[in-house]
């Protein structure tokens, strides 16, 4: 055993970066939304972190990328426990550890979280320079990375096969060299979620830290407070929402346990969408953006979709319209990804790691083209 | 937490299959070589898996590979527990599982063993299927995967480099539908080691169940076991050395610590390599050659190399050769892998996953030539 | 010499298939358009055919594809001759031969044109199979494939640097099993050209052979005679127009030198377009739709955009939004093609072959939604 | 028409550089080998090369290359006529010009030659820089591109089949950077050809221009004569030989008409080489090197086999050992090329142009370390 390691509190170093929307609580820190981060710059042989899981259903799991490359991804069960991150290491050369969170906030277990405590080393702490670029990403599956691993085959919607690794966003945040943010959550969307529930929709939630997390744990760790915009203000915001809001027209109405009401995206007798829900969504969008630029003062705002089709674009494009029009703002636009094809795929019918690149390489040379 | 999971220990399961050569002990099982696993068929909804984990230097690392795809990489630290496999997923469908050791035997730590005691699932276990070829790879670092992960500029010497997974050994054996084992070690040779140490060579272990660890309690384990043959006789033998080999010519003498004798590879003032010790390599190949066809009945024999340039191909070429003329046995052959390049090379200037998909490619296509 | 060779005049024989607009006429055959094409079905061991040649400016180039495989490419100089196809084949294998248009209708030169006499060989025909689908493409230099050949350096604006081989129209249509039709012009847009010419639009010329020839001879040829679109009903309409309108509003105005009246499509001060302007653009593009309906009466329209950008993309969402509010027509609808890059341009600054591939991939994706 | 232009004699010419081993005549210039080219830079805009066809079964083809890139390839038929180049271009700007041999010296036609005799320009003509490297292949069918190009299913033996551009020959001086001639004929050997000929071997005739030419006319353009090694020595000499040889293990018997000997490289009955037959070709291989050796001072010998397979490689291997040991020369040495696959096989089962560039690609690496 290495007699010469030290624990240290997250809150008592001095060189520690955090990525993702966070409380700015260090005792303990706790990680809400997928590709959140711990960063350290660490000069020594060994490292340990510890960790404090909690979850009712979905367990979090995390990725370790030394000197960005990932060399570990793993289930994290419940307890407090550490979990070793590298040993027998040069003790003169520094080497940067990322520790990042690989599954989506999980809107349906209250119970989960991830929360780290501290560090355990022989070594010492160097400063994390920042990045040029900051870029926030809001979305639903495919930002959250469903399917971006596991068998083509694979069905069972578990955090196994969701990674913040595998991702469009980190490659092109890598690419851009940029820090980045994720807003995500599986099925939910701009107006509803793919099955027509209204709540279900990232807007509402959009301006506190973690809002769409459940359960009186989650409010006490600070899930629901509201967001320090002025923190960490983003050169882009890319929305990658609409998958959901067009699925909705396919699904069953959803009827509110509260209310008893009924909701419903209609499709129209040829196939087509209703106007008026169309509409609906259209003017979702538009105030999504105004609620987006209200607190992201200079960023551009990239509007992508495609990744699994393109049916909603006209409404996406007329949305923005409206919004330009409105608002005269003209740091807007719209890109489409590539679409995932049958080479693409990965498991549960998402964009395989493929469809990832590929997004990732059309979306950096437009961010390229905007921020250079 | 799932109420339902119970404890079997590996001896007592009637379906589960381990790769790579063991003892055949169950209680536990010890896994020695790189690349060996326990594969399991589980029709149940959670898995774990008790390890038991020794070491003095090196840890093991494990991946767990799931229907095929690998989801999870993992240090594993001294002790013994339980690892999360997998949680949440569909009770009826069955799932094939294997849990791989992604490092080296570990000839340089004594204290190095990873055990397996038992599975906990709500599950039960379905057959495992033999597949239709059996390949066995012979090796040094490029074949423990050395290098297969992890950033270009790594350099310490550290398990957490090495991958069975990312290797040209996995990917072959993956697209020959082929059961396979190996047997490797970095730096070592045929004749002498990098570094002309004459007793660390592969042949003369090679008939030990993995004869080349060291310490008591390895002994005790029986890695010194006389291996075998008969219960696992390979289609092909992949004997990919020589780089090491190669490398003693430039390396320093060897001061044998017993006897105070020297061992040297030499160069003549020329930069060519000194014939006498050349032929000295080529003796011992051949004699390997004896030694593997002895045990290994009806297999293709095939030397591979080139992953790190073809210096030492002129006397490999010879030793075969000699043999062949020796023996008239007409199943040996020679085959070039492609070279590493400065866009397929990994860490520790080891070949990357580039260069070990481009291996796997070449030597794919050459066995399905032998084997079909 | 091989004196089995017989002349057969074009309009005598029994098995030709026309790629192409064309008027009809046989004696000779004028091919018009880039990707126009004779095609036979060769059951002897030589073929020659007899072409015409007239330009003052832009000479012709043809390609020869054998069995769907291009083995020649040349520039054909003016005169009437003989062009080898192939010799010393096969005497009873049948060979499929197209002789492709490589270069554009040259609005640019009058006294432009190629012709087909005649074929030579001591073969006999066989008849040319219909393929499944037909696909039309309109589209500006990008669709006559500028660039897609030569040296990322070259900058001459001269047939040489023009393919319909090397040309997303080509390989999609290949992709698709689909007979296809190309029209399309360098510089040409919706409205205007890139340089503010309202005459150079490719709708006003649509319904005509191939109007935008100019000179007495083409108009002797038929150029100017109305198409008859029932002769070949397109299941696919793919229009890649916009590029060049969007350039109008970077270039200086034009001024027409009959009426000396001033044409531009003016930015606002902030950079953005000209409302007004873009106005025109979308009402010509939707005027555009409404001649394509009136022509094509089952096919799908795609309007395609992207491959040098996207700016014109909003504008053109919004003409085919006006176009279907005011038809009801569901038929039509739009695609981002992927964007020329750094890796993937070819000469003259246009996409290369890389990037014509790129299209063709994302296109024939999305076609074969449509169609399936 | 241009009536700038005016003619010069190639002979008259300051600056225009010869690929090829030629008898050094320009009046006119014989072009022997596949790979040969007549090389200019041009300031004009306009340029023709007069060429002089004849043959009585297999006619030439050539292409053009533009600053470096390929832009046409034709069949040129028998006659003495005008070749356009190109036409309209920038009057002030150079342009590299490289017309090149795409068909192999062809033994099996008495009647074929290819010469040039004049250009035709309004420019003027730049000197054209050597490169640094030179490198000369020596090999059959393989080297002179049988099947790069073409349909996969095409078998007729054509010279539209031969590409010396989409080679590995070209290929590697491209990324080389270097000068090369080809000496190659489908079918030949070192030994014997495929079909136990042991009249088609090359080392008979590498000493001459192009010796393996029959016929009054060729002997009389100087084909025979002997080829002035000074005149253009290598830094690499490349022998892509062996294939056939191993083939003719396969073939029947050939019986010599003039003498009614009979030769034929006999299999063992257990599908073996026959040993004596397997030395003679190891002789005449090791017989070969003494001859590149006295003529090619200080260039490296690199014997390179493989992209049809490598039965022959334990031969090749002992041949070259054999002349290492009799001569002490160390800069010989054998290489493995990538195995032509199914997806990169081309017409005529040969090499397609994939096989080609993973080919040169392998030689590239190679060559770089031996001459960086």
């Amino acid at each position: 055993m290495n007699n010469k390691l030290q624990v240290y509190a997250l809150a008592d170093l001095e060189h520690v970066k955090v990525h993702g929307r966070t409380t700015g609580n260090l005792s303990p820190l706790t990680l809400f939304w997928t590709g959140s981060a711990v960063e350290l710059n660490v000069q020594g042989t060994e490292l340990w972190v510890e960790v404090e899981v909690n979850y009712e259903i979905y367990e979090p799991w995390i990725s370790i990328v030394m000197n960005g490359v990932p060399v570990s991804r793993q289930m994290v069960t419940a307890g407090r426990y550490w979990v070793p991150v590298f040993r027998g290491m040069n003790a003169d050369r520094v080497k940067n550890v990322r520790i990042v969170t690989e599954v989506q906030a999980m809107n349906g277990d209250p119970g989960c979280s991830l929360q780290f405590h501290a560090v355990r080393t022989d070594g010492t702490f160097q400063p994390v320079k920042d990045k040029p670029y900051r870029i926030e990403f809001i979305g639903d599956s495919i930002t959250s990375g469903e399917g971006a691993i596991g068998a083509k085959g694979e069905e069972d919607w578990i955090p196994m096969w969701f990674s913040a690794i595998h991702n469009y966003t980190a490659m092109t945040a890598a690419a851009m060299n940029a820090e980045y943010r994720v807003i995500s959550q599986s099925g939910w969307g701009v107006l509803t979620s793919w099955d027509n529930n209204p709540h279900a929709n990232i807007p509402a939630y959009y301006e506190q830290v973690c809002g769409l997390l459940t359960g009186e744990r989650n409010e006490a760790l600070g899930a629901g407070a509201p967001y320090d915009f002025e923190s960490w203000q983003p050169d882009a915001v890319v929305v990658n929402l609409g998958t959901n809001d067009g699925g909705a027209f396919y699904s069953p109405e959803w009827t509110d346990p509260a209310s008893g009401k009924i909701y419903k995206q209609r499709l129209n007798e040829d196939g087509t969408y209703h106007t008026e829900d169309l509409e609906a969504f259209e003017e979702a969008s538009c105030q999504f953006l105004i609620t987006l630029r209200k607190n992201n003062n200079h960023a551009h705002i990239i509007w992508v979709y495609g990744m699994l089709g393109i049916p909603m674009m006209p409404a996406i494009y007329r949305a923005v319209d409206a919004y330009v029009k409105l608002t005269g703002d003209r740091k807007v636009s719209v890109l489409q990804l590539p679409n995932t094809t049958a080479e693409t795929v990965g498991s549960r019918s998402h964009p395989g790691v493929l469809a990832h690149e590929q997004a990732a390489e059309a979306l950096t040379g437009y961010l390229k083209e905007l921020l250079a």
